[in-house]
């Protein structure tokens, strides 16, 4: 008789945002009058801008005609996406990415889902504490976290690295050595980042320790300040520790549209073996490509006018952003990020925690948040809003709030 | 100091079609002026049908509005494709198979690498040889092979069904007791399908051994003949036992455009646990969905046009496969294949083994196709020709050969 996967059974019953949004379903199923804002999930709310459209409808012509059109992409990506990735994500900064250690694929969810195969399940990972839930749950099916522990919620073989007020959300080196290193910056949840410099110690641990760091960029667009470092490939001594996973999602909004990359540099190795080799394997034996269509659209992201329309839009969203810290400062909440993120970390009020907050806003505001808690114990108390809402919803939601 | 997954260093070194592209690709570089047939990949080389480029620019545009943008997709699949797959592809054919039980993805490819991953490390797979690789290596990734024995090219914990010309290239039931059991029919590589009752041996013998089936379905649309099954949950007693991938890529041209499903039923149990939870953890976990306007595409597929255009297209291709059978019977090859399936399965000419007539072919017609050794080792001796050229090349293709 066949048998499951059984770490999949120490899972909760479902993904963080899944249960989101069957609450959220169940409560406008109930109150169908009721206008919910979502400001919950990350998503963005804009159009794709014109120079996308624009070349994805070309793309859609070329595959109307047997002359232009693709089937199979190249396994790592089309070379004009990852040229232009290289060039522009790369080598406009000064750091040194070539064309060929980009993988391109559907996305930094994907990608930061699966990329854990590689490694060995004995390797033992450290995550920040409160975690983009995906890090955590993918070392679960695969059996590397241990046993999950009701009380403190924590997994016995995870280190977490906790993320808190007293030390303005940036992780400390852990106290145990670890053989992955999941770090994103800009933070997705708590909106806040690091510096260049504290970057740099991160490298340097790393590369002393044998550890990996798997570092997901996906917010990068959304830095505004100066000394904040846009790829960990900034670092010295990045190329011999870092994988660097990135999105279009939300500098592009692709969310619905599906882009993302992955770079993994040659000189990467466990002992003579590459891991560029292989996550290669692996792309050409379980992954068929982006979508063409997708590939040329992405390529329209480095366009000039794509640059310059996809500015506007982030602008937007930051603006939001500014909207929400601004509303809820008058409203007297202890709040974070939003300066290099599109996310607002706020501290729930005296006596509730985040779920009661969460049913509290959902209820009496009606507007989606994402409770901290469901990040990771750490982010018990607090609760995230994204900036991806449109303008006028951001308005109205923070009037709602302020209102309470 | 992290390790790697080193079940990975027990593959070779590339993925099969991964090591024939190098190969061409050196060839032509040596030979720039030599125009090269490719019947290798089963790669679609028609443009996608005018139903689905309408229903593409339509989704385009729609993600230029915010009123109609389209951001994070449902964690299965939008409804309205998943309502189409189940009224066309299992209502009308009198399967009870529900929308809710069909898992939209990028495509079967994708599906089959990751299927594995639900099931405990210790389930032992039976696989057809010769085999689409895919199968194999995602489970050597995972490490449940066993060790790979060089003389006879098989792993040691893998069940091997042959598939050759003297059981009309229909396995047999294995003699010892699978968990995991992976079924293609109409099949990849040989081009041979079973019958309905059949495949309902082999439903009754997944019932009653505990295993699941893994139906890949990827070519159900080039089937001819009456008798041949459509869907595994034609059978009776399917949906205790079995899963069923299907892609878009080649009933509709989606290679490049990445569609597929995956079908599991509610009644697939191990205990108490549905395969179905696991299935839609994972998804909700490690996937984001498939493309909004891919997903549109594929409800084009259904539509009345899309229907009468892609049945051209197939009739198209397969009328390459008779031009291929003709032809190589003419030039004095034994053959199979080609009737219910867009591939061609012939003997290589004797003292000629799979990989020495790929060269020989490559170097002598300038055509590409792929060795039948590479799909495993009973594929020795054999060699596969795809029907998804155009007519022009095919036609060419056959006349090199046949003037060797």
């Amino acid at each position: 008789m066949f048998k499951v996967n059984d770490n999949y059974l120490k899972l909760k019953g479902s993904y963080l945002f899944s249960a989101i949004a069957k609450k959220v379903a169940a409560y406008q199923a109930e109150n169908p009058d009721r206008s919910i804002i979502r400001l919950g999930i990350g998503d963005v709310t804009q159009p794709l801008a014109p120079a996308i459209i624009e070349a994805l409808h070309k793309a859609v012509d070329e595959m109307a005609d047997a002359a232009t059109f693709h089937g199979y992409a190249p396994d790592l990506g089309y070379e004009f996406l990852r040229s232009a990735i290289a060039k522009n994500d790369y080598a406009d900064r000064g750091c040194d990415i070539a064309a060929d250690e980009i993988f391109v694929s559907d996305g930094a969810k994907c990608d930061s889902g699966n990329i854990q195969e590689i490694f060995s399940t004995d390797c033992k990972i450290a995550v920040c504490d409160p975690v983009y839930p995906v890090y955590v749950d993918t070392n679960v099916m695969a059996g590397r976290t241990g046993v999950f522990d009701e009380k403190t919620e924590m997994w016995s073989d995870v280190i977490y690295m906790p993320c808190t007020a007293e030390n303005n959300f940036a992780p400390e080196l852990p106290g145990q050595t670890p053989d992955l290193i999941y770090l994103c910056f800009p933070n997705n949840p708590t909106g806040s980042t690091i510096t260049k410099d504290q970057l740099q110690v991160w490298v340097d641990y790393a590369n002393k320790a044998g550890a990996v760091i798997i570092y997901d960029a996906a917010y990068e667009a959304y830095i505004s300040e100066d000394n904040v470092p846009h790829t960990i490939f900034e670092c010295e001594g990045a190329r011999t520790c870092a994988i660097e996973l990135k999105s279009f999602s939300k500098n592009a909004g692709f969310t619905g549209t599906r882009l993302g990359y992955t770079v993994i540099p040659k000189d990467l190795k466990c002992g003579d073996v590459m891991l560029h080799s292989l996550w290669a394997r692996r792309h050409g034996t379980k992954y068929n490509g982006a979508p063409y269509i997708v590939q040329k659209a992405g390529e329209a992201v480095y366009s000039d006018a794509g640059k310059q329309q996809l500015k506007g839009q982030v602008a937007y969203y930051m603006n939001n952003a500014k909207t929400i810290m601004t509303g809820l400062k008058e409203a007297g909440y202890t709040v974070s990020g939003g300066v290099n993120a599109p996310y607002i970390w706020l501290k729930t009020p005296e006596k509730m925690n985040s779920w009661e907050f969460f049913d509290y806003l959902l209820k009496e505001a009606n507007v989606v948040g994402t409770p901290g808690s469901g990040f990771g114990p750490s982010g018990e108390g607090y609760f995230r809003l994204t900036a991806f809402g449109s303008y006028e919803n951001t308005v109205a939601a923070l009037e709602r709030i302020k209102a309470l």
